[in-house]
């Protein structure tokens, strides 16, 4: 995967891009990252890439010519027809679907504003995607393409090793994870629940689903809404209801 | 604020807290951060700080005892009483209000996790809140805690000058926020919507209401579920159900 980061601030990235996981996707060759500060693109002569909302108000705004020429420059240079994503606060909300629908891309360019607004003419005309990460308001978009960077490279293939996988990763089933335990049984006299030291399969099964069922019931009932529940499930729930 | 933030990857950090406007809310003393790298802190003769989780599964484990020690020692160390915060896909919503309730705060601690679930005992025993920054899964919680300090930091008195200030935030007044147009009034033949070179302050304000909440129903409906309308706003909307 290609991934292009438009940026007036690419020093923001190394450290996450760089270390970890996303450091061993690149050593696979799972992804390629190249940074574009798009105030290189500018023709204004003082290299300003923003200015002054028009109606007034506080802030400034991106302007379009740079951010155009930028993605363009782009598009001339690529075989494969980029998504171009927009990190802003009046996007979609981001999801795990959305991030494995990214993963199936070769070619992801992210635009990343900071602490100003985009002219709107850049939202109309060049963006593929629009994305927000959630209703928090951040100094800037980059940390949001590295949220997305981050949830989608993980998913490549090979990126992720045994030790991490993640089948029952919270929202890849519908619902949020179960208790985990591990060493030591008894930790200044908080044991771990029984049924996960029986070695008994099935009921541990039925123990994690119950929990995980349960803790998104009490923490996450909107997770619940569209679910289509088994009879299990239902009686669980009927039983909490009735509490 | 005192910030510490708990992680096996430090490294990750430093791109974000020392560019921008972090760098400068650390220069004006706005905050001050603090790494606890929390492998230092376990007593397993390895080093190891995970193991297998009891009753089988995939994926690691964070253990508690390092965990444990590594938050008693700033608990010991600290006269504020901290806000001990982990992030996991399994915690409340993060959102703009918890944001300003966290900026007002003293003492915020990040424990991240990485790869690995949490024991937990962690979470029963040490922490005072969970945060997901969203319904996705990342490999850490790292940029999770990022982000929640970059916009609980922008909140920070004297942090933003005025050129990024945000009284027109994106969820500061729960609507999405309305588009922005900068120069040129025409680019490439696409205009400027003529109101806003009107200087006619009563019509913008208006058109930027309405754009504003037309954006916020066709796009987050869910945002206005909660509102309180105003009149105005009852006939824009009924407009719109018209059509």
């Amino acid at each position: 995967m290609q991934i292009d980061i438009m940026t007036l601030f690419p020093e923001m990235f190394d450290g996450v891009l760089n270390h970890s996981i996303m450091k061993r996707a690149q050593d696979r060759e799972a992804f390629h990252y190249n940074y574009i500060n798009f105030r290189e693109f500018t023709t204004n002569k003082h290299n300003k890439v923003d200015d002054y909302p028009y109606g007034g108000g506080a802030g400034l705004v991106l302007t379009p010519q740079p951010i155009f020429d930028a993605v363009e420059d782009i598009h001339r240079k690529s075989v494969t027809k980029p998504r171009v994503i927009l990190m802003c606060p009046q996007g979609e909300p981001y999801t795990q679907k959305k991030a494995e629908e990214l993963a199936e891309e070769e070619h992801l360019v992210f635009i990343c504003g900071h602490y100003e607004g985009y002219d709107e003419r850049i939202r109309q005309e060049l963006v593929t995607d629009e994305i927000s990460i959630g209703d928090y308001v951040l100094t800037g978009g980059e940390l949001g393409a590295m949220v997305v960077m981050d949830s989608v490279i993980r998913l490549l293939p090979g990126v992720l090793g045994n030790e991490q996988s993640a089948p029952e990763d919270s929202f890849s089933n519908g619902l949020l994870e179960h208790p985990h335990y591990t060493r030591p049984a008894d930790f200044r006299g908080k044991e771990v629940p029984e049924v996960l030291l029986s070695g008994n399969h099935a009921r541990i099964d039925e123990w994690r689903h119950y929990q995980s069922l349960k803790r998104t019931y009490e923490r996450r009932p909107d997770l619940l809404q569209n679910r289509e529940l088994t009879e299990q499930e239902k009686v669980w729930l009927q039983e909490w209801e009735n509490q």
